[in-house]
């Protein structure tokens, strides 16, 4: 089954108008799913030259390993080396903060991530989190 | 000035409308700023592994040496080599067949480049272009 | 849904009774599921450094463009510039000749590929078919 | 010599079955032979998307440096500069966790590696020593 188009499009959507409704910095969004496949993106104007990758490691990171970048995050604390390597391993890299989400079906089944960047790593993931609840998925 | 996500946004609708008005085949559509970064995107259900990594390919490849991908398509039947040798320089590659074309600005100047995979490699080309004009932009 | 590992185990078992009765050289079969990620494999003694490189090549580049690894061969002696271009493009390769498959379910669904080298290639890709029709699956 | 397809798919039918009687969580194998080649390999339905990248990557470790992955985890601790770096350096990437162990003959010579993830880095070590006690080999 798998993630649909329109399901990746309105994550993007509603992400966009959660950072223009909060004031965040300018944004980048970007929708994986389940195999990692790109299958929905928008990065705003004013976005560095790399954000949007920073938002692909954060999702792809999340997608790889089945946690949350946050997840990732409290991992590289405890073990730095061991996340640092995880991210030479996945060829879409691996970035360990706030920000990278997995979205979930009903049956509460993998279909898919998203990964943000742009403003604090906190506002990042809060961004995708509404999003996801608003397109009726779960994280 | 550059291209806005405004504007990527628009490429990306029309080459989906094109695209399901004329019933091709499952598409991936990419739409990149002139830095290469990644602005906007659309891959529909049905796609394969790799579909929005041959339209990347297509528009990067573009982007990176400033003519169509239909031009490097040429350029890879008279000098093969030329051309392979290229993709192994690019870190995200270059596909020489059309479906990779530059978007421009009403100056002329190029502001970003659109990929597209799916069906044959001219009716890629022939959605992105149709997209480009409907979006007022030049390619 | 997604391929099993129960159906990946049957395929490689089938593939390897095939190889075994029909006296080819020393096989290396690889299974992927429907993300490119590595579900069973089996590579027996004999086989050189990067045979199983191979077989991963075909069936990668099956899955990523959505047709069989012979398609791939017809593909790359009309243009072969596109079709090394895809090699360089895709993370883990492709190998444009015969023996590397889709494996559909029985809706006819792409729920993985599965990749064949170390004979001819006919004959490596008639050991995936055998193994895949053997496991109640099409390709 | 080195190791035999029948020895590597022995881990590989042992290791499950102690993941399964132990309830691990869906864990991924790869057995390697001396050369670093692929030789068997059993992946887990509800694994992520990368589970057999990180065993691979404790696998390739402990076969690259001639040391279990937990070794190289104590290295990673003591200087973890050296080990990033070798991460970097080894084509197959190195994951500095327990989990990636030395596949041993009778007369201790270095067969081949294997590599495990899903569960804590100690279930996944501790699955492969037994499956390969069991396989009548050492670590």
């Amino acid at each position: 089954m798998g993630l649909k188009l329109e399901q990746a499009q309105s994550i993007v959507t509603a992400a966009l108008a959660y950072a223009r409704a909060q004031g965040l910095k300018p944004m980048g969004f970007v929708v994986l799913d389940e195999r990692g496949a790109l299958r929905a993106a928008a990065v705003e104007d004013g976005t560095s030259l790399a954000r949007w990758k920073v938002a692909w490691g954060k999702a792809n990171g999340a997608l790889s390993m089945g946690v949350s970048s946050r997840k990732l995050h409290e991992m590289a604390v405890e073990r730095p080396h061991f996340v640092a390597a995880l991210g030479s391993v996945f060829d879409a890299g691996l970035v360990p903060v706030p920000g990278g989400v997995l979205i979930r079906d009903a049956a509460g089944a993998v279909i898919g991530a998203a990964g943000a960047s742009g403003d604090t790593s906190d506002n990042d993931e809060a961004a995708l989190l509404a999003a996801i609840g608003e397109a009726g998925l779960g994280s």
